[in-house]
């Protein structure tokens, strides 16, 4: 398998948790969001996803975009370790909770986005890190909600799952842009649980080989 | 089931396709986006929805958020007739498709989203409405790709998958706010064969128990 991506997209981070904890190897592919304007917006990259995103995962001679799709084909073609286990009322609330993530707040703070605001609204950067803080904060209160009466370590009990997939950069970025977690103390306690564990540990950003 | 949903949230409409392509009874409960600041962010519906958005479907005594997370509960409860059909690759191209909506469009033309541009960014009326076509527009180009070559009548062939109920009320939407459509002809042919089609065609906003 390959993986189109860029060690700080967030969605990338996603789907590479997924591949350590189902223990799949791969070879990543990086695509560099800013350099030379972003090579996902280039004509090369374009031949291999059409929506010019990353990531994008290469298996069995296809390729395979958006972040919770690839995730969801790994679990159906690599269904061990299950991570959307249960049943059907299971998988929907972990299903929720990565859609609360990946519907409600990171497309709002996604580099394009924030460009537009700059470009074409004339923020400044006061008012873009508002905009940023703002909606991690408003996304993660009813995440939090979520998290309550939960045992943990990991959103869903003892063993990570998509959910935690989801949620882990998602704290990244808040705390890259230094956004004030205090009143998300569930959410920072599954984060810490998740960086301790051994797998997930080695996806972080700053341990890909494109890091910079 | 007891959809809680507003007549023109596209979120909620998604939902109800399913629904109805799956012939399925249910009781509307509507949530009124608007009124008194919007009955979804009151006390009384966050005891339903901590999420405090649109639609959650409640069934067999639990109650379900985030529209695409619903409509996987639907597909898995109520397989026949399948709306994610085929093998992990063909389910993995019609859940990208749906997210190339649910999470690169939508998401930035939430009434919410547009709430801060004009009260926290002091948008006009005319940044607003740029703001708006110009991310169906940015969305329904790949959205536009991934219809190439194929034969339709639906997104991915001849009958409606998740990938219609996705579709349709972002077209909407997109009349709605008189945003230009001509780039995207594949878009706008499966929208139509999408309207002709009995069930979806009983789903519109207009027809709906709330509509105003």
């Amino acid at each position: 398998m390959k993986l189109y991506s860029y060690f700080r997209s967030s969605a990338g981070w996603r789907v590479r948790i997924v591949l350590a904890l189902k223990g799949l190897d791969f070879d990543l592919i990086p695509v560099h969001l800013l350099r030379g304007g972003g090579e996902h917006l280039g004509a090369e990259y374009a031949k291999t996803n059409p929506q010019r995103l990353v990531p994008a995962l290469e298996d069995d001679g296809a390729v395979f975009a958006q972040s919770l799709a690839i995730m969801e084909y790994l679990e159906e073609t690599h269904p061990t370790p299950s991570l959307l286990p249960g049943d059907a009322q299971d998988r929907a609330r972990i299903r929720a909770f990565c859609q609360a993530i990946a519907c409600e707040i990171h497309p709002l703070n996604n580099l394009r986005v924030l460009k537009y605001l700059v470009r074409e609204l004339g923020c400044d950067e006061d008012a873009k890190l508002a905009w940023y803080a703002h909606w991690i904060q408003e996304g993660f209160r009813p995440v939090e909600k979520l998290l309550e009466g939960r045992d943990g370590p990991y959103c869903f009990g003892a063993e990570p799952t998509l959910a935690d997939a989801c949620l882990v950069p998602q704290v990244f970025n808040a705390e890259r842009f230094n956004v004030d977690l205090s009143a998300f103390p569930k959410v920072q306690a599954v984060n810490a649980a998740c960086l301790a564990h051994e797998a997930i540990a080695a996806t972080v950003p700053a341990l890909q080989p494109d890091a910079e």
